[in-house]
C-alpha cells in the first residue's frame, strides 16, 4: 500500500471519528458556492481541512469546495463529502472521494469511503481494486453479486422520462444521492446510472474503482455495469426516450 | 425500558453481529413466497429465527416471511429484514422492524433498527420516540433537521408521473428501498412518501415512530412530514397527477 493511500485512510479515519462524536451545530451552516458549483456547508469545509492536512504534502489539491489549494506536480482531486445533503439530513449514505493524478497526467490512486459504515474502496496503479473497512488492516476483492435486483440511479428526481423507461423494463432502482459511493458499489448492483453534467470531483475516484466493468461516459450521462448487455440496454433507453 | 424492547435490542444486536462476520453464501438463496407476498431469502429467514428466539415468549409473532408463529394474547408484527434486496446487493440501507399490539388491540411498542450503522429507534406507549445505537445504553430524542433538502420517496421507480410532479416543485428526493427505515428518519428529512399497496409488515413500527408528525395514510399511498403544508402539498400532487 502506497504512502498516499495510507494517508487517505488516516484522513478518512479522522473524519469518521469526528462524525461519530456527533454533528457540530455549525456544520449545517451554508457558506459560499464552491468550485464544484454547489453551496459548501461547514461540514464540507471541515472534512476538506482534514484532507488538506493529511494529503497536502503529496501535491496540489483540487477540492470541490475551495478549488485549488497548495502546489505540486501531482494533482489530488477531492470531494470532501460525497452526498453532503444526505449527511446534513442524517440520511445514512454519504462518504468521501479522493483521486490522484501523477505528473504524467495518469490517475494512479483512488479512494472512496462510506463514512456511515466504514466501507472503503481503494485502487492504485499497481494493484486491483480492493475493499475493506476503516480501522482494519484486512482488504479483499470487492463484493460482487451476479444477479442483483437493484440498480442505482443518481439524479432520478430530475429524469422522470427515464424513470418511466426503466420501469417498463422492470429495471428497479434506488436513488441514493452520493455518486462516488454509488460507483464504488457498482460490482454488487445491477447497474449504476448517472444523468447530468459530468463533474470531475464526482467521478475521478469512483470511475477508477470501476476498472474491468462496462463503463459508458458521455457529456450528460454515465452508465456502469458488470454486464455489457445491461449497460447497452440502458444507453438505448436514454437515446430512445 | 420494557423487557420487550430490551429483547428487541438483543435480537438486533445478535443479527448485527452475525452480519458483521460476513454474509453467508446461503443467505442469497431464494425460498418461497412469504406472508408479505415477496420471495423470502435465507437471510430473511435467518433474521426471523433470531427474532422468534428473543420475542416468542412475549406473544404470537406475525412475520413478513413465515406468517403466524406461536400463540399468545399479544401480537408481534415483524419484518425481519426491511430492505432485503438492498442487503443482498451490499447496498448499505437495510434494517429490521418490530411492532407489538397488546391484548386490547393497541400498538404499545415499536422498534426499527438500521443494521448498517446501528441506528435504533424506539417507541413504547409510556415514552416519547427515542433514538440510539446498538451496543450503547444512551438514547436521545430523534435528530430533527428543520430545513432538509431531501425527501425520501419509496417506490419512485414505479411512479414516473409523480417523479415528474415532484421535480416541477423542486422537491428533491432519495429513493432508498427500505420503508420502515425511511419512516424512522422522517424527522430529519423534508418528507417521506410511499406509493403502493399498504402492508402491515412495512408500516406498523415505522408509523408508530412518526408520532407527532403529519401522517396521511390512504390505501395506495402514505405521506409523512413534520411540516403539515408539505404533506398536503404532496397529497395534492398525487391527486392532480
Amino acid at each position: 500500500m502506497t504512502d498516499f493511500i495510507k494517508a487517505c485512510i488516516k484522513a478518512n479515519e479522522e473524519i469518521s471519528l469526528a462524525i461519530k462524536e456527533g454533528f457540530d451545530a455549525s456544520w449545517f451552516e451554508k457558506t459560499v458556492v464552491g468550485a464544484g458549483g454547489d453551496v459548501s456547508s461547514r461540514l464540507d469545509l471541515f472534512a476538506e481541512e482534514i484532507f488538506v492536512k493529511h494529503l497536502g504534502a503529496f501535491g496540489q489539491i483540487d477540492s470541490e469546495e475551495s478549488g485549488v489549494i497548495g502546489s505540486g506536480e501531482e494533482k489530488i482531486i477531492i470531494d470532501p463529502i460525497d452526498g453532503s445533503s444526505n449527511a446534513l439530513s442524517f440520511f445514512p449514505f454519504y462518504g468521501t472521494s479522493v483521486a490522484k493524478v501523477n505528473a504524467q497526467g495518469i490517475l494512479d490512486a483512488a479512494v472512496v469511503c462510506n463514512l456511515v459504515n466504514g466501507d472503503i474502496f481503494l485502487k492504485s496503479d499497481s494493484t486491483e481494486v480492493q475493499q475493506g473497512k476503516l480501522f482494519s488492516d484486512t482488504f479483499h476483492t470487492p463484493h460482487t453479486v451476479p444477479h442483483s435486483e437493484i440498480g442505482l440511479f443518481e439524479k432520478a428526481y430530475a429524469n422522470p422520462d427515464l424513470v418511466a423507461a426503466l420501469g417498463k423494463e422492470k429495471l428497479k432502482f434506488r436513488a441514493p444521492g452520493a455518486i462516488a459511493l454509488s460507483l464504488a458499489y457498482a460490482r454488487s448492483v445491477n447497474y449504476v446510472l448517472f444523468m447530468g453534467e459530468f463533474r470531475i470531483y464526482d467521478f475521478a475516484a469512483g470511475l477508477a474503482l470501476c476498472e474491468g466493468l462496462e463503463v459508458i461516459v458521455e457529456a450528460d450521462y454515465v452508465i456502469v455495469s458488470k454486464d455489457k448487455t445491461m449497460a447497452k440496454k440502458i444507453e438505448t433507453l436514454i437515446k430512445n426516450r
